[in-house]
């Protein structure tokens, strides 16, 4: 079977490679602001050249003192993602910076994401008649739809909203509330229960959900963009009562941040003179 | 349906941002005490101007090594609070400060809170009878208290006693203590007990629940203001007893503050000349 | 009710505040001994002047990597024991310490000490006749001893023994080991069986157990003086057996220290010249 | 019996020393690129002379702020692998560089690797006839294949692929999913399994599985090479629903790397000019 | 009964104070190699004079990141044990070296080395006659050899073997898998098993089991000697299995070390010029 392998590569076939990258200023040598080139510096590492600039980034100023801002970057290429975390650590900027948290991960469509037909026997579980036209117009309006959203998934555009939250999570394998010997369908179900919650924050969330499997500490990575910070607030506490994640889930650190360009980052933090 | 939605905010509608804030004094190279203008600028970010002053903001000198002085700042706006924040790590006086910890939170009416209705049910569950004036009486009298005491959990005063305690907690979701698989009316009940309990120590503990779940680590942060720091242990050791905390409270990191200025703050940690 | 309570004050009404400081040397830019006058501004923070002098001080060399050294405080006021915290950091001697760990508490007169009636109740219990003379004469001894027992665990004084242990616990609350949904009496029963194992090193091992709840990270402090440091070995293997230990004591870092003043420790670490 | 014992060695009569090492350039003293003299000695490290040489070097760039780049070393003595390590922190270079994690190792055929007649009895226990010419043919093809099969688990080569991850592992022990309390041939069984799964990647994943237990933290570690990172995510993926994985699983931190030598992880992480 | 107990003092009356140290070369300050003078102050430190020489002392370069060397040091005096860790972070060579770990303990006779009569009674079960002479013969070669085998115990001489293993332990005290709840005999039975498993080694690991109870964070330190590296791995992977480690021992940080002497780690540490 080697011989239809495809060639050796660092670019997925299906997905691009996402960072998350949180960092702190090091205060502890800093007499004054920082110098106008060195902010010059850091402005560019987040504004980078058309050649450089990979297919998704987006920064933020964070809340709290764990960091002061976070970026998330997107693109096939690894080594375009990991670029602007060495461009902000890089000779001049990179002294007056240190990494906080980040997290590796590639985006993908989950295997509970329905496919056509097994989103019309869901339709079918869930009342409707197989031979109805409402179910042939609801199964085939999906199938319009889904190419768009899967695209959404693996290469998801930004909404431009100011607040935004980050954190890792994994499905518990405890005695007791093991996800990964859960049968399928029972997966597949709570994790439709969960996309249900989601749905009620049309318009005030959007979200990106991304794999760390193999690449990082926790197993998946949750991104969600809000239109104000209260509902982010909102719907994670809503949807820690659905039984995927009240009885399975388990979060790493939560990471709150703002939409702010390089300059206004420096600001907020009173890096500029 | 996004024809109704509120525009792209940081201002929650309800509640504000709430910020902890805890720090210590960078020794290691430390020969002499702060200068003058140093000093200054420490007790200025504690003190801010007009214009930046947040809603609410009060300092404490902090007992043990984790952390030398902690703050707790409200407002409406997440970078006002966070400002305060940035002040203290601003170029001059930022060297000498190390963040020791924080946490994000936004205050809020909990759910657990009765509505006139549901505390009549619950007096009448409790043994009053449905048409009696004495039951009509304690509803009204609630009803128009309701409105202040809302306003005391969204936007409450900082009480002028001497000690305070803060603290992040979570409910457990372990197999056998999992709060987010009970229903509403179990959890609801658990809560009105503990409330029971903090009523115990009216005018000698005042308290703020605010919330972090998807700001933070931890879901709550708890603070607690005590007339002596005696009823801090008093009332911390007696609610653990409570259904509610015995059985499904997880606690983090626990601080204890003593109300004290910019100045006092300094003069305390040997910071002044 | 208000009207009733006392001035706000950071003194308790009962008990005193409780330091536990440990410390290592810094010596990643330590050339050479420290200054004479570096030295004796150490001493001099472990041996204050009258006016500045908590009720009860005392130091200790520690064994191991984590701390070089440990100090003891206990005072009515908060600011009279964290401020033998705050001169051994102090400018000076301050930039060559480095805070390795502390616990904040208070000393107190558990729940679990027997009243003289339920000291009286629990002989009758364990076969003395209600009415004979040696119950009489056996609760009338304790009620003679108990003044002086609390005063014991609420102003204690520190034995002139060489070696000592000092730990954090908690108890558990785990789904199948829940100290904190147990019945009080069962819990009683427990603390008099623990208390009892104690007794046995009566001579050999003297104790105080202050309490942290609401104020540090652990529920409670544990500081086990030694007439030899293998009986501190001996009463904590032997009382690990105890139901109330076995399985609900979680323990936290361990520390053990060998008393000494400020100039035995400098020597101890190769501080002086 | 002690007769009959081998002379005193650091080298394992089977199986090789395997060092994992990862590592971070240290920024904060950083003004400018490293010097042209220690980029050599960087390069040099990594690609040392004939007779400091390990049987096997391969080093890699990493994803993320835990790591800029990491190495796996292999070679029958203890002193050679880390030597590497060593190399990596010597003066010049090693002010430079700090070390992030690492595993200390030794390769071996596991005790779930069939032999020749365990083999034959899980065929015939998966239908094939004891007597069957079929039968005989394959177990005849697997005791051929069987001593390059160990020699690649003793001395696996290191396939030419852009991209490998690396994580440490133990088999839990809790209450309910206790691994070392399962009959061998439970345990066996799972295993078979679980390389069944693997088996599903091949040409597009190999892997090395060295043992950890007595000489570092965790009792396994993981090293798998992909043909493209999609295989690696893949792979973890798939496996973790595996019972030997899903049950008894417990995984450490994960490190993501593409193959890169001493200039390109230089030029990658911009310490060049 | 307090006349008739011994003078305070710090000298346990049975067993050594057992100390176990490991530390890193401090890299990021480091232009060159060690000065001679420094480097002859290490080996001073790892081999001092009669005088302050300890009654065990044994130096090891370590495997990996965590830590460069390591030393084991017994003594009757515990602070002529942590005299040598005080000497290597002495002024001078101190600046260079970074603890890494360490834990503090003490040798003893476990209560789980049967006495004669316990041997006699036990080997009775395990199918001798109770009047045998082959019974009598063993008792009496057992009586001969108890008090040797608890010197070693006590007084452990240090093999001349290459490899040597550290790690400190617990037994787990969680509900399902609680060691201190149960009987002594099954301890006892479950701890026999444990040392038959090992005596399968004789020749190839030695052993010496201290205890931190109340001294250091786990309640045992174990220290294995290895004539190879391999019977490290081998002896602990195969304990593993055995009901009192597989139920119930919960295991801290692996070292794993060759010895060497000061010149030697300095060598391998690419400390000299």
């Amino acid at each position: 079977p080697q011989a239809s392998l495809p060639e050796p590569s660092v670019i997925p076939e299906q997905g691009w490679h996402v960072g998350h990258f949180f960092y702190r200023f090091r205060r502890d040598q800093l007499d004054a602001p920082l110098s106008a080139e060195v902010c010059q510096q850091f402005c560019a590492a987040l504004a980078p050249s058309d050649e450089l600039m990979p297919e998704r980034l987006a920064s933020y100023w964070t809340s709290g003192h764990e960091a002061d801002f976070g970026v998330i970057v997107m693109d096939p290429h690894p080594g375009k993602v990991n670029a602007i975390h060495q461009a902000l650590l890089a000779p001049g900027i990179g002294r007056w910076i240190e990494p906080a948290w980040s997290f590796t991960s590639v985006s993908e469509v989950s295997e509970y994401v329905p496919s056509v037909e097994s989103y019309r026997e869901r339709l079918i579980r869930q009342g409707d008649a197989p031979d109805s036209p409402e179910l042939a117009a609801k199964v085939s309006a999906y199938e319009r739809r889904l190419p768009m959203m899967n695209r959404n998934r693996l290469q998801p555009d930004i909404p431009d909203w100011p607040a935004a939250c980050f954190y890792p999570m994994n499905k518990s394998r405890v005695p007791g509330a093991n996800w990964f010997t859960e049968p399928f369908s029972l997966r597949n179900q709570m994790m439709a229960e969960h996309a249900q919650s989601g749905m009620a924050f049309a318009g005030k969330v959007s979200q990106l959900i991304s794999v760390g499997v193999g690449l990082d500490d926790w197993e998946w990575m949750v991104t969600l963009w809000g239109r104000n910070p209260e509902y982010l607030k909102e719907i994670v506490y809503k949807m820690r009562f659905d039984e995927a994640s009240a009885k399975y889930g388990e979060f790493g650190p939560f990471y709150v941040g703002y939409r702010a360009d390089g300059r206004e980052i420096l600001d907020h933090c009173r890096m500029t003179g």
